[in-house]
Parts: structure tokens; C-alpha cells; sequence
């Protein structure tokens, strides 16, 4: 069987202490193995990001940029087989794969404005004859440990940026999916980038307390969970990193009463079930102001759900596909489950779809939950499946409460035609990536994503200017050139200009 | 005897635990009593905080502005007063009190830009018809905890930036000297500042472990030494806070044998002396290229020390004044006892100084010490003391190879005429803070300071536009606008626009 | 009588080749002699600029900022004096010109930003070991020429920026109300401002020749009507100098059937009227949607006008004052009876009205004129008197044609609670300042000011950002250091690092 | 014979009021016919430009960028075949063509930036509920006017930023070596580019004065000689557009004392004598401080010249070729000639070199003249050919003064080692591109290129940031949504929120 392996100073490596079974979601056939690497294999790829740091730092960044031009064509030039590498792994339907890669491609063209992003600022005369400016110096080793639902899309928001601004790289994808991160990484290599620069392992808990806890590694850039981002966050910075890590997300839009519904129902439906819910961003509660709203929208929704198409990668008809794992798969199904035994109504049960010579597929088809209220499991956790639920809402100072008491505070959007519910909404509510009219209000490449609250630790968000701010240390020059006529007298005090 | 207590929601507050003595440093005696806060005054200023914020959040960012336009009038016209603060409880002569004060009026100055420095960046049409911008919004309760050696800068460097970018604040100053804090919370409120946007509490670890675990706190900006750095960042990293966490130093000038020696002996005098070295910037080691470039140095400074005069801040000639305490003071001789031991040379001997009608003050007169090496401990810990360590290096490498092997790496300086010499200085230090023929590299108010290595916690440098950044979060918000006549079907890919 | 006279290296000046009457419009008086300039004064002026300019140019911007604030203090504690400066000369009630004066400050507000706005760009590496940026430097000699309806507003759009910048400046404010500039100029040398940074000379078409063709002067902003900055944006590109210059406008506002009523026809009563519309960014025309619109804002209109009170600047109960002259009173009263002579129908007609004690003042009353169309002289000329025009369209889009057909293209706004209408308008309209629900959407001191079309002459808007990068001089420098033991070979090919 | 046309929405086009000769310098030969374009010819380019504006305008800035990715690889992949065709009609060597080019797709590089470039400044709540932005919005049709001895790179500087910012373009290169900007426009349509949207015509004063003048072009971008930036400027800002006009200069470099005098020998070898000095940033004078630095210079300069290789483009181990007309090699020659007539000592005369094979090329040999003062033909004027002026100062402010009083300002360069020097010098000199130790101080692509004085004409550098604003307007909005419970009362007074 196959072995995924490491990607090491330019070489593959298989060096493993164990391996670990990957899956074909849609079959639930295993199809490959993949090393997990011990400590000292972690170590390896740190030393060799370390030694490849010195040279890399002083090449220019607009050289550093020219390898991210050829990057990005050859991604785009080998994007079919991405696609598949992701259908095989993860499961998703080839349309919505390379929605996720052209998103991460968009973020490879943000890596190539570098030697823009890393201009300083220059301040002429800070005091008679003295100058200061600032330049954005790379930190040195930096580690990236990327979650199995969008395998290539996640890796791409971290590595072309950190590489673009010198730094050199170590990646741990999800030991879930792990193909398509070394094939990222030789596609990069073959792009011109010198061994070393960035590094790919496949591991555990073993590898990432040795990223967290390594005194090379100057940063941490994480996504997944929150307690496990949490987890990574305070160990991290125990150890004197900087570090963000982002984590969970509970997704509301709010439909108000103005809204163009058949609009609404469209977006929802793709936002809900797409990469069958798997998405930090996932559109999971629809919160209908009034009842007319919400048995208007629940009536279309349902209508809409009938057209859902769920199964394998390989047929790109297909609407999305299964679920990670088998145990996934459980935990779905349990909460739809729970929602029923607490009160809420279930209108579209999705458990148990038939999907034809698939019988053993992590699958769960679309559910749509009505009656949901705050305090039920299902409201509270994040299901990461396909499953919407509907909270009804008197009013949309209601429906924002919820929101802002919710512990977590990712995305959210709002439906509507009005100007001022659009301000008064995106002003106060307390999430940090906010739609309106957009389901899926993920920032473009030049700007920055990140939440609020529970669902992103550290001070500066993912990707864009922040993600260039995170990837360097400030430096600043104060320089004067003495006259040698001209001769000072010592000075006590604090000096002031 | 006068208690020194809490400033909170607008009042003056003597709540305490207990009170702890505060010293007048030039004649070792207690001139006041400063109240030790229980939790629930620490808790009560965070409610205070808490509840201020929704107004202040909402007031426009140029009428917070305006607030600080007054306060910095106000600082002006004020300025001896606590200049006077200052030199009472730490001991700083009137001209060091006045730059230190002048330089933190320079961080009001920056907080008046408010406007400018909030504004966010859009995009118009990042697909068809939808726009996306982001706004920089307020945290919330914020903060702050500064130490004793610059009781009125530091806490300008946080507060007045913080509360500009419309959060609300708690700050906890040294209990050494917190006069300054409480004045000059009085002088922001006269300007105009609603009750509860800014509170100062006095206190000790229970007071700081209250602002790291409160989950009302949103972001702690700490200013200390390096140990009690680590343990902030870490423990509010832990509670899932941002945090930039300011430590220790332990700041080299190299002196190149070109360079101007009258002018880079008269530097020195003042940026390793001045306020008795307990500065994080204080230059306190001199690597001198050569040993002629040694000799020449310390036969030029030793003589220029003869002049140092060392007294109590009532007397502006004089250079400067005492240490914080009586334990400091021991600390810093022993220090100097330590290098004598260990194999160095002490050049002037500054211990004990006489210092008329002050016999009980804490004195330390200005030491020098060559032959000092990389191991000893006087060079491996920070003094904070008037005490200059001369080390000799055979080349510019190798005294570039010791700095950057150093702990900290929080400013730097090199003395040459050699626009080559100072490039290759400046870029391959691993150093925050870099001068060129600059000893004290400060960066001014609208760039930002910030160490590297174990100097600094976080990713973002205090003040400045680093400080905007850490003191605001990031809302993106993504648009679009429904055509009524217009329907589109249901995307289930990741959008790409 | 009283001689207003010029203000020149610190001095004030009555050198005048004539004199001219300064009336006050509301008793129709003379009260003031203008000294207008000769030739040779203006040159005086400008070699007083030239004189001051090399030790300006060298302060370091922080210093220059210092003055700035010291400045804007100056103008709140003698607010009231220039009010009645304005009212006097202008006719502007003290309401209005207490508006016009914080507006004023506000740019003031923005010089003191200075530091942080001139930052240049730094590149460390564009090439191995070559760094590159740019400083924004001063220009040398910079002119001000500005309109009689801001006496205060205008010239601080200007000559703070420029001097903050580092320039020197002359300005030539209206000859109508030109005591308000001397004031400002004498208030800025309080301040602390150097002989000759600041210099303002009265004249004519004499002056304003001398500025645009001296060769010491780099750079001219203008601020009055479309055919005089037509002639000054040629005539001073034809000397190879920089110039802004800023027209006459028609804003119209787009009234939606959706628009709240209420609040449309109270903006727009303001932004009619007040200052007598003599404003560039009056609301001078209404273009309703749909004839429902039309009549209910028609009848609302002429029911608030009722209420108008129209007076002299003494009384601040007043809405607005007279216009600036009988010529121009005239000119407007003409206007006025050109609609109903082209078909226009005149619903409230302002002509002559009665003010007690004021019969000689130069008064016109609010005037409101239904069924205006295309091509009527009063929908196709600027009026700058108290006349709002009602136009009657079909559809938005016919509304947007409309302006986007007419000559000028300065401010516009829309009325509606719609996103997708202000969208949709605030992106296709050929207009450079756009309200939303705003009727005079002059954009703050920190964004720029500037209109479309016919409306701005030049690359750049006034004040705000485009304000710095009109006073200042891009440079760039390019610096790379030999290294001793390194020869290269020459390079004949186009260096491309 | 082949007709070089002109590209006209999206079509090859070879209407022509008559046909002008092209030549192979190398050979003195006539090889193609240029198509020189009617007045009606150009008109057609400007509608098309004009007609396939809309579209364009609203294509998202990303998907225009796109098309720059591909462009870029386009150039790269064609890289030869474009030198070959500057090579035939300017006769520039093959590496030097290719040094050219690949500057000039740098400018593609920063072309491809353009959705961050293009981001406007957002602020919340500039008064309470009201918010503000700026949106860079394209002009309409753009012309570009541009000379020979660029053929690909200044076209490359200005359409694709002009084009990526949203407007379209009419392109007018020089008749003399036009082919390349037509193979430009190509494989620019090639890369996904609409018709129209690129338009390139040949012509003369016709197609100038057309562009100069049409009320549908709303800027111009033109490199040339300084009275016709001139006649271009003036032109074309009385017909109200904006304009930047690039034109002459006469580049010092001062060459101190302590320079590495091998390095800038061989630094200015090159950039005297690359292109034949057909470069408006050749280095064409140098300034010795004393005579011992001028006498070493002349020694090894003129022994390094004895290398020089001039010939045909064909063999690319020339350094340089031919000049581009025998018009303009009887002018080179006669400056040579005044030189020596005025009283300066040609030290090496390149008039009339044997070029083997090629003897009725137009070719000036490398040529060095010492003694050279201001105030002979030779220093004031621009000569553009392969002439080194050496002139001997007493000191480096009195070189400075000579750079400082010379008509032109666009590039210099300082040879030292001394950091002060180079401060001083780069601070005062009145140059806009500054070298320390850089012969050719040419800003990389994401800096912006413009001289002072006389070397240009208007506000804005070209490309580079500066050219993002001058290819895009700025529209300013503030919003505001009426609460519909609320009313306001009319307000008179000028708004400060």
C-alpha cells in the first residue's frame, strides 16, 4: 500500500515511527498509509528550515516573488489533479475542490505583491539630521499545522506568504488528507525554491508539541478547533512564540422580513451543505425574524432540498460529498438526534442517505432543523455537517443577542434590502467576518480572515496584511551621521528631539 | 502619612488590602502609603470599564480625538508638576523628568491622529458588485501594567492610544511611584474623558493576576523585566487574551575604529548613566573594535566621568539621581563586586558615592569596567544600574556574533563613519532597536518600539502603528446588494468569485 | 476707513497700488478699505517665502507639527472673534460660520498628523544588498488663491497642509472678506511660525498673475468658479508649475419614493439654503422620482420654507444672511425670473424680501422652482444664491443621466433606505463626493475633497491625503555600499537588479 | 516592403495619411514602413477605448489582474523574439534589449498587484452613524505617448497599470522603432484582454495633437524631451486633462575622495556608455572633488574605454550599438566637436569609429572629455549619446551646487563610503532619483519614477504607486441611514458632524 510520507531539505521521506490508515471517505475503504513521523523526523525538518533561513532572508523579495509567478501556473497548470488528490482524501465533489484551490490561488497572487507588502516606512528628520524607518525582517523558522477540510486551500494561506517574506516553513497538514500538501510542496520546489525552505510532516501530537515547543520555530500559525487551538495558543506562547490560531465557528445569518427569500434559500443552500458542512465558515443557523419569514423560508428550503445530490468525488454532478470519517459520521447523526430528544423539530432528516455503490460512505444527506432554541447541544457545539437550524426570532435585536452570545464569533451575514439593518447589523454585532447579502463572507485574498471571540486566538488575523505582519519582526533605525566639526555635550536626560 | 489609592469610574478611591510603603530614593525615607487593591477593587475598575465601553465605542474616533487634543494642552501646562511626581517618589532629576514626560506627550501627539490611524481598507468590486472592507474596532477592556523607571511615558505609550481607538482601560502602575498614574488620570478626565474609560488601580501580583485572568480583559500590555514578561504573556495568552509583553535588555554599542570617539564618548556618558542606567534602553556594554579603539575609549570616558554628579532630583545640575531601593542598590553593587570577582577590571568604581545631606538615599555613582566577557554575570543579566561594561572584539563580527547570542535584543547602537559598516550592522542584527550613531534608538512616537528575542513577547510592538494594530480588531465585512429581478441558483463550491 | 492690507515675513503691510470697498452686505455699507497689491508686492511676498524657506524645510516635521497644535488652540479660544470677522465681511450668520470655522480646525487637526503623513516607502533589498526609498519632500514656495464664501475654511484647506508639509506659502484670499485670512496668519506666527512661512497679500487679477508666472513658485491650489480655474490650471501649467484647481458645481439630490420624507426635505432645507447656497457643495437641485415624490416633497418643502429666516449675521436666530453683493444679488434675482420665463414654475419666490432695518442689504430670500428641465439657464449655470430647483424624472435611471450629463460633477447625494440604489448610484455617478442619505457630503478632514468633471482641475483633490502628495516632492534614492574587497565589471545592459 | 500598422480594437490596421521610413541603425538601412495615422485614425482608437470602457470599468480588479499573470508569462515565454525586434529598429544589444524588458515587466509584476493597490481609505463613524469612504475609481480612455529609445519598457510603464486600475488605453509609440509595442498589444489581446480596452497607434504631431486635445481622453502619460513634455503638458492641462510629462536630464555623478574608485569606473562605464547613452538616465557627467580623484578617474576611465565594443545588435558581445538616426549621430558629433571648440579636452573621441561591415550604421564610439564647465554646450544641454563629461570641483558643495543650478533634476549619484556624505547629499541635492554608490538610480517598479525641475512636468511620479493615482479618480462617500423613527430639524449651519 501506498505510503504518504515527508517532504524533508527537498527530499520525500518516509521515515516513520508508525503509520496511520487514510481513507476514501466515499468508500470507506482505506487506500494509503501515512507515516507518522517521530520526534527527532520533526527535528529534522526544523534544522533543515533553520539552515536553509540565512540565505533565503537575504535573497530579494522580489525574487522571492518571481518563484511565486511560477507557483502559481504551475497550480494553475495542475489543478485537475489537486482535485482529485482532494476528492480522493477528503471526499469533495471536484467543482467545489477547486473552488477551494482557486481561493488558495488567489492567496499565492497575494504572496506574489511581496516586495510591496514589505515596504517600511521612512520618517526623514524624526530630529535635526536624524532618520528612522522600519523594515519587516523575516522571523526565522516558522510552522503551520493545517486541518483536514480544505487540504489545499488552508496550507496555501500560510506558507507562500510566510516564504514570500523570507521566512522558511514547516507544515503538518491533517494526518486525514495529507497528499496534496507535498504535492504543493514539490510543485513549489519545482517553481525554484532551495531545499529547506519549506518542509512538509505528516504526524500527531508528537510532531505538534515538538513545532509548539522547539526553540527554532519563532511562530505558529494553526487551524482547526478551538480546543485545540486554544491548546496550541497557550502552549505556543509558554514557549515565547508568537502564534494565531484559529478555531471553531457557530455561523448565523439573519433573515429579515425584507428579504429577497428565494435569494436567501439559494445561498443558504450551498452555504449549509456545501463540503458537507465541513467549513469553519459553514452557514449552520438560519435565524428568521417573525414566523412568516420562517415558515416561508422553511417551506422553500425544504423545496430546495429535495434536489440534493449527494455521493462520491468522482461524479461532479454530485452537490458534495461524505463526511471525513465513520466517527464523524456517528457524531453528525447524534446531534440531529439530540435535536429531536430536546424539543427541536426535524424537517429534513438526512441521516442514512441511499447512496448507490457507496453503501459503506461516510455519508449524511442535508437535514434542516426547525424549533431550534440556545441551550440545545445542537445550537451550542459546532456539528461540522450538513445540517442547517432554524431559530425563530421576534425581532433582529433578538437575533443579534443570540449571536453576540454565542461563544463563538466567525462569520455571520445578514438578508435584506435595508441600508440601515445592513450598518446596524455589520457595526455591532461581534463577529468578524460579516455578509451582507453574502453567505459566505470570506475575505479575498488582499484582505485578512479572522474571528472573534472563541474562534480566533492572538492578535492579528489570517492571511493579507495581517497575515504579512504576523511573518515579521518590526525593526527600527534611527541613524545619524555625526559632523566631525561639530562636537556634543553628553546628554542626561531622556532625549526628546 | 498620605495614602496614595485607586482612580475608578471618575473617582478617587483608598480601597485597600493593605498599603505598602512608597520611598522618597534620595533620602531613603517613606513619604506615603500606597493602597495594595483586593481583587474586588481590580474587579470593580474592570466593571467600570466594562461598562463605559458601549458609549465610548460608539463615540466618533475625531471627537475621541479631541479629548486627547486636551490632554496633551493640559500635560503642557501641568508639566513641572509632575515633573516634581516624578522626581519625589522615583528620584529622576527635573531635566531627565521632562524628557521622559516630553516623549510621552509625543505618544498623545499620536493619539490625536486617531482618525487617520483607524481608518480601515476597501475594495471595491472584489467580485461583481460585492465590496469588502474592514473596519478596526475597539476590544474592549484593556490592560496595562507599566513598571516604576518611567512612570509617566510608559503608561502614555498604552493608555491614551488604547482609549483613542475607542477602548476603555485599567491600568496598573508600579507601586513605586504611582502618583504620576493617578494624576494623570485626573488631567484626561478634566479634558474631557467619560467617567470608567480609564481606571487606575495600585497593587501587586494579586492585582496583575486579576487584569490576566478576567475574562472581561480583553489584551494586557505589559512593560517589565523579563521573567515577570514571560509569566504575563504566558498567563494571558492562557486565558486566551492578546498580549505583547515587554521585558529585559541588555543594549551594546559597538565602537568601530573609525568611529568619532569625542562624540561617541559623550553618548555613552549619557545613555549609560543617565537615570542611573534603569532604562530598558540604557546602553550598558561598549564593544570596542581593537584594543586601540578600547584604550582610547575608556582613558576618554573615565575622565569624562569625573564630571558625573549624582544627587537628588532637586537639584537639576545634577546628572542623575538614585536607584529605586535599598535592595536595588545592593543588587547593582553586587553586580560590580561579581565583575571584580570573575576577572574584569574595574575601571571607576562607583559604589558608595558621597552625596551630601543624602547619606541614607539610594546611591550608586557612575562604574565602568572593561575587560568584561561574554559568561561573567554581570554581562549575561540586565544591571539596571549606572554601570558600563567596556568588552573588547577583535573585528565587527565578532562583536555582532556576541550580541546576537545574547538573551535579549531589545536596542543596539554602532559608532562609525562607514555607510557600509552601519547597512551590514543594521540588517544582520538581531536586534529591535538599531542606532547609527544613536545610543539611545527610541524609536519616536509614530514608529513603534519593540525588542526581539527575549526582549519582547507578541507580535506586535508597543505604540505607534503596531500599537493601533494591537489595540483594535479586525472586521471584515463583504457585501452585495440582491437584484430583485434577478434569482441565482445555489453554489455548493467554495466561492472564488 | 480702515485699510485691510497684506501680511508679509511677519510684518503687517498697506502697500497698494489702490485701494477697493469692503462692504458689509447686510446694510449694503462700505466699511473697509482693501489695499490690493501691486505687482511688486505680491513679488516681495514671495521672496519673503523663498527667504524663509531653506531653514523650514529643515525642521524636523515634529516641530512643525508643535506649532500646528499650538495654532489650533489658537483658533478655539479666539473662535468667536473670527465668527464676527466673517459675519461682518461675509454676512454669514454666526451659526454658519462657527461651521465653517471647526470644519477649518479640522484640516488644522490634520497638519498636526504631520509626521505620520510624510512617511516615504522603505525597500531593504530591491536588490542583494541595495535598498531603496522615497521622502516626501517640501516643494519650496506654494500659492494660495481662495474663494469669498469659506473666508476661513478655504485657506486652512490650504496653507497648513502645505507648511506642515515644510513649504512656505502665499496666499490670496478674496478681496471681498479678506480680514479672516490676516487674522489666521497673525494667529499662526503666535503660534510660533517662523517670518515668512507665511505670507498673505490682497489683490487682483495683478496678484493672481504674479503667483501663476512667478518661476519661485512650485505649486498653486485654487479654489472659485469653473472659467477662473480653467484659466489658472492652464495658465500655471503653461509656467511648469503643479497646480489644483476647483470649480463651480450643481449638486443635485435624487429623491427615491422610498426616501423618509421628512428627513429629506429637513436636509435639503439646510443644504439649499443655508450661507444663502452660496457653497460649491449646495444642494442646489432635487431631482424627484416619479411624480408622487415630486409633489409631497414639493409640498413639505414649501411648507418648511415658511419658517425661513433671512437676516442679518448679528441676529443668530437667523437661518442665513445675505448674499455677497448687489451685482450678485442681482444675478441670482435674474436667474430666478429666467425660469419662469423659460417655463419653469416658481412656487415660493425669495426675490426681495422684507428685513427690517436692513432694506440696502444684498437679500434674497429661499426660493423653490418646480418643473426645471435641461437646458433651462437656471439648471445649467451655477447660481450660488438660495434657490433650490425641482426636476421631475421618471426613473433613477434617468435621474443618474442627468448629473452624469451635467458639466460639473462636485457633490450629489440620494435619498432612500435601499442598499442596492445607493450602491448602485454611488458607484456610476461621474460625481467625486456622494451622500448617502447625506446631503453635503464634504468629506472629513482626514479623507480629500474633490470633485469630478468641470468641477477640479489636476491629479489631486484638496487637503486630506491628496493633500500631502500635492505639497510635497516625491524623491527617491537608491543606495548600495562597496564592499572594499568586491570589483564588479561594468554593466552596459539595463540594470534589472 | 512590411507596413507596421496600428492595433485598433482589437484589429491590425494599416490606414495611414502617408508612411514614414524605418531603419536598421545598424545598417543605415530602410527595412519596414511605418503606417502614420489621420487624424480620423486615431479618433477610431479613441472610440473604441472609449466604447469598451463600461465593461471594463466594472470587470472586478482581480479578474483584470489576471489577465497581467498572463501577460507576464507571455512576455517571458517571447522575451527573444521582443529583443530581436528592438534590436532590428533601435539597434540595442540583446542583453541590454533584455535588461529593458525585464524592467519593464516588473511594471507587469506591480500591474498584477492591483487589487491591493487599488484598495480605498474606509472610516467608521466620522460623525455618529455616518461613515465615510474613498473609492479610486478609473478615468476613462488614457493616452500614453512614448519615445524610441524605450521601445518596451516605457510603453510597459504605463498601460498596464492603467489598464489593470480600469480604464483603457490609447498607446502612441515612437514611429521609430514601433513594432515592439504593437507585438505588446498582442499578446496582451492573447492574454485575455478585450478588444479596445488596448489600442496602439503610429503617427506624428497629428496623433499627438488628437490625443492632446479629444474631449474623451481624460489623461496623458508622455517620456520624451523636455519641450515637448513641455508642449505636451501645457496642451493638454488647457484641455482641462491631467497630465504627466517626463522629459530631458543631465545626470551628474559626484565622485568623492574616498569613493572605490574601481567600482564607479566600472559603475560608469556602463552607465555612460550602455545604449549608446540613449537614456534619460544615462549617467552623462561626472563631478571629481579634487584633482587628484579627477586625474585617477580620467586615467583608468580611459583604460577601461579602450574595451568598449560598439557594433550591430546581432552580436551580443557588443556593449553597445548604434544611435538611432544619422540626424541624431551628426548632433552627438557636434556637441563633441563644440566641446572641444569651448575649451574642453577630449580625452577620448569615439566620432566616427570603424564598425566593420556596418559602415553605414550610425555609430558614435564611447567618448571622454575632460575640463568641461558649466556654460558650455556640451554641460547645459542634453547630448544622449555616448559622451562621459568629466568636471573637477574644489568640493563636494560646490558640486553640489552645479547639480542643484542645472535645468534638469532627474537622476545623480554620489561615489563615497562616508555615511554622512551620502546623507547630506541625497537630503539637499534637488534631484528626484538618487544613488548612493548606484550609477543608474533607476526605483524598481513598486517605487515611483519622476525627476524634479525640468524633467517633469506635473503632480505624479510615473508607475509605481504615484502611477495608481494618477490612473484613477477619487470618489469620496459618506452614508448615513435615517432611523425612521427619528427627524431632525433642518440644519443651516456648514456640518461638523
Amino acid at each position: 500500500m501506498k505510503i504518504v510520507g515527508h517532504y524533508i531539505n527537498g527530499q520525500v521521506s518516509e521515515a516513520a515511527e508508525r503509520t496511520q490508515d487514510a481513507f476514501n471517505p466515499a468508500t470507506g475503504e482505506v487506500t494509503k498509509q501515512v507515516a507518522i513521523a517521530a520526534k527527532e523526523t520533526v527535528e529534522e525538518a526544523i534544522a533543515a528550515a533553520q539552515a536553509a533561513f540565512p540565505a533565503w532572508r537575504n535573497t530579494p523579495p522580489a525574487k522571492r516573488a518571481k518563484i511565486m509567478f511560477r507557483f502559481k501556473q504551475l497550480l494553475e497548470e495542475n489543478a485537475e489533479q489537486i482535485c482529485a488528490m482532494i476528492g480522493e482524501e477528503h471526499g469533495k465533489i471536484s467543482h467545489d475542490a477547486m473552488g477551494e484551490l482557486t481561493r488558495g490561488i488567489e492567496n499565492v497572487d497575494f504572496a506574489c505583491y511581496g516586495p510591496q507588502l514589505l515596504k517600511g516606512e521612512h520618517s526623514r528628520n524624526v530630529g535635526p539630521n536624524i532618520d528612522s524607518w522600519s523594515e519587516m525582517q523575516p522571523l526565522g523558522v516558522v510552522a503551520g499545522i493545517t486541518p483536514f477540510n480544505f487540504p489545499a486551500m488552508v496550507p496555501l494561506w500560510m506558507f507562500p506568504l510566510a516564504i514570500v517574506c523570507g521566512n522558511t516553513f514547516v507544515l503538518k497538514p491533517s494526518e486525514r488528507d495529507p497528499s496534496c500538501s507535498l504535492y504543493l510542496a514539490q510543485l513549489l520546489q519545482e517553481a525554484g525554491l532551495p531545499d529547506g525552505v519549506l518542509n512538509v510532516v505528516n504526524g500527531d501530537k508528537v510532531a505538534v508539541d515538538t513545532l509548539l515547543t522547539a526553540p527554532e520555530v519563532q511562530a505558529v500559525s494553526f487551524v482547526g478547533s478551538t480546543p485545540i487551538a486554544e491548546y496550541v495558543y497557550s502552549t505556543a506562547s509558554a514557549h515565547g512564540k508568537r502564534c494565531q490560531a484559529l478555531g471553531g465557528a457557530k455561523n448565523h445569518a439573519i433573515i429579515m422580513p425584507d428579504a429577497d427569500m428565494d435569494n436567501a434559500v439559494a445561498a443558504l443552500t450551498g452555504a449549509a451543505f456545501g463540503s458537507s458542512g465541513e467549513r469553519c465558515m459553514a452557514l449552520s443557523v438560519a435565524v428568521c425574524v417573525g414566523d412568516e419569514a420562517a415558515d416561508t423560508f422553511i417551506e422553500k428550503m425544504s423545496g430546495e432540498m429535495q434536489k440534493l445530490k449527494v455521493g462520491a468525488y468522482t461524479d461532479s454532478s454530485n452537490d458534495f460529498g461524505p463526511v471525513i470519517t465513520e466517527a464523524h459520521k456517528n457524531k453528525v447523526n447524534g446531534y440531529i438526534a439530540s435535536a429531536a430528544e430536546q424539543g427541536a423539530t426535524i424537517v429534513v432528516d438526512g441521516r442514512d442517505p441511499e447512496v448507490k455503490g457507496y453503501e459503506n460512505g461516510f455519508f449524511v444527506g442535508g437535514t434542516l432543523i426547525d424549533n431550534v432554541k440556545p441551550g440545545m447541544t445542537c445550537y451550542e457545539e459546532e456539528i461540522f455537517g450538513p445540517v442547517l437550524l432554524v431559530v425563530r426570532a421576534n425581532s433582529m435585536e433578538a437575533a443579534m443577542q443570540m449571536i453576540n452570545d454565542h461563544e463563538y464569533g466567525n462569520g455571520t451575514c445578514i438578508f435584506t434590502r435595508d441600508g440601515e439593518a445592513a450598518r446596524y447589523f455589520s457595526d455591532n454585532i461581534l463577529v468578524g467576518m460579516v455578509g451582507i447579502n453574502v453567505p459566505l463572507p470570506v475575505p479575498v485574498s488582499y484582505h485578512s480572515f479572522g474571528g472573534w471571540k472563541r474562534s480566533l486566538f492572538g492578535c492579528l488575523s489570517a492571511y493579507g496584511p495581517d497575515g504579512v505582519r504576523f511573518y515579521t519582526n518590526r525593526k527600527t533605525i534611527t541613524q545619524r551621521w555625526p559632523s566631525s566639526g561639530v562636537r556634543e555635550g553628553a546628554q542626561f536626560s531622556f532625549p526628546s528631539n
